[in-house]
């Protein structure tokens, strides 16, 4: 366990942490404009509820490790701009797009969840290892909810915006 | 079959299309980037040659629609701006970062052919569906390969990090 590997390791933890903040907005966003699919709109709003735990969750790693939640890291600051300009978007489509966007925010978890879980391993911080493995599963879940559920959602859209007076958008 | 269908399968068709221009920029630059993982480079040039053949199986389904490849929609345009800020971004841990932005993207790509997919069934457009079906399959061997080995990225990066004298950025 060296200085360096601690220092990624609270490097990757802080942009999670980060992360899942603007997950927050994002599902929040989500759950607020959604009117016309309600399952969706459901899932989100478990999902919101996992996110908040998870950040309590990430904190407690930073700070066993010594330090705190801090400024966004370069990569992330830019993830963040990407979530920002995904919610609240004009698009005709937004059911359909915002169902996208969160799947791929999901696989930006999983992934970062991934390598925590490595450098965990490396540092043989096993606290952070098993949160990060816990986090990992709630995340896998709502990918494959959310990729089970894209070709109904699709469906849905097209059915609704064929439909005259009937309003598909969200 | 409507005419709203319609649209809205050759929206979504250009949008994949562009997004499998900016997946070809992200890759090239990744594979000219890395020095010390060959593996991942290797891994990254033979999913390139996939995509410049996707781009051409796309364009064949959006010219047999009667229409052209054209200007980015409104999300694209954004998840341009990511992929473009990711490739050649000045990060410590480059290697990491790239391997975790390959995997977001790539599910950018599953959930854009599986909505395809969908849409194109709903359609009876049955070429595009086989040709969405089998590049789904290619972005999905990408995803399951880059899951596979993100452990192994971190792990080799912490380790060449923490020997002096040894690169370990990319």
């Amino acid at each position: 366990m060296t200085t360096a590997h601690v220092g990624h390791l609270l490097d990757w933890l802080r942009d999670a942490y980060a992360m899942e903040q603007q997950a927050e907005v994002m599902l929040k966003d989500l759950v607020e404009r959604l009117e016309h699919y309600p399952q969706l709109r459901a899932h989100m709003e478990d999902h919101l509820e996992d996110t908040r735990k998870q950040q309590v969750l990430l904190k407690g790693c930073i700070e066993r490790l010594g330090s705190s939640p801090s400024m966004l890291k370069d990569l992330m600051g830019r993830v963040m701009a990407f979530g920002q300009s995904v919610s609240g978007m004009a698009v005709s489509d937004e059911v359909v797009k915002g169902a996208m966007s969160t799947y791929v925010f999901t696989h930006m978890e999983i992934a970062s969840y991934t390598i925590l879980i490595a450098a965990a391993r490396a540092i043989g911080d096993n606290e952070t290892q098993r949160v990060c493995e816990s986090i990992l599963q709630q995340e896998i879940a709502m990918a494959e909810w959310l990729r089970g559920h894209l070709p109904e959602v699709t469906q849905a859209f097209l059915a609704r915006s064929a439909t005259p007076g009937m309003n598909a958008k969200r």
